[in-house]
């Protein structure tokens, strides 16, 4: 099952900069080779469900090895069965009616 | 690694009362005996974070089977390593606060 | 426009027992006279847009002000235009679902 | 109040394809001048507080007009009182870490 994945990760109880907390986790997305692109309020994932899940785990776990004692994270997560879409395909449709 | 979720699932593109996918949710949790609360916008779960993440899944797949095309789920996931805290522990602690 | 709301606020740079900041929210819902369920990840509130929006502004104001410099919340907005669904009807139709 | 949002819009009962409410919502944005930037799982918005909130009321209202009977939307809201940062701050940051 492919899946879509919009992931923000807030670390509490350490560091106040949460950038260093977000590299890492960026970090681990690389390793995994999974489609991701960071934006302003998280990350978008793509990849199949095991994948993204299994990264997602390995950000907490991670995270709370860098200091932070509680995290509290947002996942959103899209699956369609209709058809196949891609995080590009999402957002190129919308610009495209925006300038059809 | 355990961990407190709040599982919020929208299923799209179907039936427009959404109550039938939510409670086949709420008998897979069943099912997985994990602890769960049901609330106006949501279900809280606590347990093992794989055992938690896997019913999530089988959420997904169910809703999907029950003819759902979309899913959008929200899954707000809480993890601590400084101490245990139960779901109930959560709310107590606040209304004691309130009540002290 | 009516509206139930599920929100969730979480401090960041401050005591990292979220407990005094979370029942400094309640009280303002109390204040507000607005219909409000806390649960383990959160508050469910109904009542008008307005109405409820202003009171999650004040929440973020005032966990300023009681010290976090940082806060990240997460509102869920459900609004329905096809009948009038109370918080209370949501978990119930579930539950008789379930048992029926 | 200076507030970074990120607004995931989800009308139910309606049109599967998601796209042509969304772009709708791109419109508003416009309209109100307010910075913003789509991503493949919503949209980031910065700007006041009350300004931000207003076009989310507005979406709601507009995804309603449109013919969508549910709506069930997603605002995550970052505030801060220690220092200014804009959407663009928070993933320069975040990359310059990555390949500094």
């Amino acid at each position: 099952m492919r899946v879509i994945v919009d992931f923000c990760i807030i670390p509490a109880g350490a560091d106040i900069s949460l950038s260093g907390y977000i590299a890492e986790c960026q970090r681990l997305l690389q390793d995994a080779k999974l489609k991701h692109s960071l934006h302003a309020f998280g990350t978008n994932i793509e990849g199949e469900w095991d994948s993204v899940m299994d990264v997602v785990k390995r950000c907490h776990m991670r995270v709370h090895e860098m200091g932070a004692p509680r995290i509290s994270s947002t996942v959103k997560i899209a699956t369609r069965t209709d058809r196949e879409q891609s995080m590009e395909d999402k957002v190129s449709h919308v610009e495209s009616l925006l300038n059809g």
